[in-house]
C-alpha cells in the first residue's frame, strides 16, 4: 500500500484521486484551493488537507506529492511552495502538461536539496477515470519505482500481451527528467495532425454532391477500416450529439502549447513536420488569426490585377484589426464564408 | 443463400473469396488470369471458372459479378468485357479503388442495357480476411439489397450497438453510383494525413536527446491515450519487426490515386485541405521528387547571398535530373542527408 498527496482536484486530478481511492488500497491526501473539490475527494475516499503545508504534514516521509494543476505559472508556483515544505528524500510528481525543459530545470534545482522530481505526461482526458490514463514518465528510476503502485492503478487495465510488450501496464518511464513530458508533447503534436486529417475529410464530405451522414461514416470507419481510432469514435459521438453540420459548435480551437513546442523542437532538430505544423496553423486560423494576411492577399491581388476587393463587412477602428495572440478576444470575426 | 462471381483473386479478392466460402453458405464462382489463384480459390471452396464467359455461364440469372482487379485500365476492361457477356438485370460490383467519377460514367452506360452497377470501397487490407472488411457502398438500392448477404459476411462482426448505430454491419450504402468510392477516396486521404502525423512524431523522437524506443511508445500510446488507433498498433508492429531505426525499410511510399483525387475534389469544392495535401506531397518527396526544387532553392540562396552551394554528389546527365511522375524509376536519389 502506498500513500500519495494530490494537489489540484480539477477534471483530471479529481478523477485520478477518485480512481485511486475506488480501485486500490492506496491512501490519498488531497488539497485544492477550491474547498468543494476537497470535499468531493473526501467523499470519494481521500483524506482532505486544508493547505499544502497541512497536506505535507499528513504524509509520512519519504513523501510523494502529485501536482495536477495547469501548466505554467500555477505548476511552477506549486513546485516552489512544495519545495520549501518537503524534506530530503521526498518526491514531487508533475502530472500536468509542463514543458520538458521546465522539468529539466526543476529536477536540477530540487536535487540540490535532495528532492526527487518525476514528470508524468497524462493522456486520456475525462474518459480516463473509467478507461485508465496513459502515462508517459520521466525521472530517476528509484523515484519512479516508488511511484509505480500509484501509476499501476491509474493506468488502463491492459492485457497480459501488452504488459509483455511494454514491460508495464499503461505507463512507461522513457528516461530522466523531462522524458515523460517530451513524449507527451509529441503525442499532442501527433494528435493535432490526426484531428486535422479527420476534420478535412469531413469538410470534403460536407461540400460533396452526395448527401452524406457524417456520424454514420465515422461509425462505419470504426468497423475494420484503416482509419479506425478512438478519435474517429469521438467524431461519431460528436456528429450524433451535435448534428451533421455541428451547428451548435463554433469552429474555434485553443491549444495548450504542446503543438507549438513540438514544432519548436522539430525546428531546433531540423525535422520537417509539415502536417503537425499545418494543424497548429489551422487552430490559429480557427481563432480568426491569419485574417490580416487575408486582407493583404486581397489587397495585393487588387494591386496587380485590378481584381475587385470586397469592402469590409463593417469598418473597424485600426486597433480592432490587430490579431490576437493566444487570446480569443476580438479575433473571432472570420469575414464572409467562402461559399 | 446467395451466389456471386468473383473476377480477380489477388491479395484482396482471394482473401475475400476465402472469407465468403469459409464463413457462409454462399456460393462463389471464381476467375483469375492466374490459374494458380483459381486453384487456390477452389481449394477454399469456390467453383473455378476458366474465363469470364465461363464464369457468367456458371452463374444463375440475375447474376452478380464482383470485380476485384487494379483500378484504372484493368477494371475498365473487365467491366467492358463483362458488359458484353451479362444480361439485363445482372449486376456488376466494382470492389477496387476506382475513381468515383468513373463509377458514375459506367453506371450510366451500363444502365442503358439494363445492367446494374454497384461500387464498393473496401478498407482493411490483408487483415480483412480475419477482421472483416469495412465497405463503403454506392449504387441503386435494389441492387445493393441483393448484394447485402455477401456484404454481411465480408464485413467485420460488429456488436449489436454498432448495428443499431449504423443500421448495418460493417458496411453502408451512402448513395447512388460513385458514393461508395467517394467515401473511400476521402477515407484514404484522411489515412495519408494520419500516417504522416505519426511519421513526423516518430521523426522527432528519432532526433531527440532522449534514447527513445519507438515500438514501446507506440505500444504505450495504444493503452488509453488520445492517439490510440489501428495505425498506431501497426506502427508498434513495424518498429518491432524492423527495429527502432527501420534500417531495412527504404523511405519510399507510393500512392494509388485516392489522395490526389481527394485533393482535386477539395480544390474543386473550395475546401482547404492542408494536412491531406502536405501528406501527399511527402509521399511525392519520398520518391525523390521535389529534388529539383531543392536545387533551385540552393541556387537562389547562392545568388542573393553568396551562400556556398554543395557540388552535386555525382554529376548527372541533364535527362537524369528530370523528376519522375508516379514512376519510381530514376527518382530515388535524395541527395545527402541533412544531418
Amino acid at each position: 500500500m502506498s500513500e500519495i498527496g494530490f494537489i489540484g482536484l480539477g477534471k483530471m486530478g479529481g478523477n485520478m484521486v477518485h480512481r485511486i481511492c475506488r480501485d486500490s488500497e492506496h491512501e490519498v491526501v488531497a488539497f485544492d484551493f477550491d474547498e468543494g473539490a476537497v470535499a468531493g475527494a473526501v467523499k470519494n475516499g481521500a483524506r482532505g488537507a486544508s493547505s499544502p503545508a497541512d497536506l505535507v504534514k499528513k504524509l509520512k516521509a519519504p513523501r510523494m506529492v502529485w501536482i495536477m494543476v495547469p501548466a505554467g505559472d500555477p505548476t511552477e508556483q506549486t513546485v516552489q511552495k512544495l519545495a520549501k515544505l518537503l524534506e530530503k528524500g521526498d518526491t514531487i510528481v508533475d502530472g500536468g502538461n509542463s514543458k520538458w525543459t521546465d522539468d529539466k530545470r526543476r529536477a536540477k534545482e530540487l536535487s540540490k536539496q535532495g528532492l526527487h522530481y518525476v514528470d508524468v505526461g497524462v493522456s486520456g482526458g475525462v474518459w480516463g477515470i473509467e478507461v485508465g490514463y496513459c502515462m508517459m514518465v520521466g525521472g530517476p528510476p528509484a523515484a519512479v519505482k516508488r511511484l509505480a503502485p500509484i501509476l499501476d492503478v491509474l493506468a488502463p487495465t491492459t492485457s497480459e500481451d501488452s504488459v509483455a510488450a511494454i514491460g508495464e501496464r499503461g505507463w512507461m518511464r522513457f528516461g530522466g527528467a523531462g522524458a515523460g513530458h517530451y513524449v507527451k508533447m509529441v503525442h499532442n503534436g501527433v494528435e493535432y495532425g490526426l484531428m486535422q486529417a479527420y476534420a478535412e475529410g469531413f469538410d470534403v464530405f460536407d461540400k460533396s454532391e452526395y448527401e452524406l451522414d457524417n456520424a454514420k461514416i465515422a461509425h462505419l470507419w470504426n468497423q475494420g477500416s484503416v482509419v479506425r481510432s478512438w478519435l474517429c469514435e469521438l467524431a461519431a459521438r460528436a456528429f450524433e450529439a451535435d448534428g451533421n453540420e455541428l451547428e451548435a459548435i463554433e469552429g474555434y480551437t485553443e491549444d495548450s502549447g504542446e503543438g507549438r513546442w513540438t514544432i519548436a523542437e522539430a525546428t531546433e532538430r531540423d525535422v520537417p513536420t509539415p502536417v503537425i505544423t499545418a494543424s497548429l496553423y489551422e487552430r490559429l486560423s480557427s481563432r480568426g488569426n491569419g485574417e490580416f494576411a487575408h486582407r493583404v492577399l486581397a489587397a495585393l491581388r487588387n494591386q496587380f490585377g485590378g481584381h475587385a476587393v470586397k469592402p469590409a463587412a463593417q469598418a473597424k477602428p485600426a486597433a480592432g484589426a490587430k490579431q490576437s495572440g493566444r487570446s480569443p478576444s476580438g479575433s473571432k470575426q472570420s469575414g464572409e464564408k467562402r461559399r
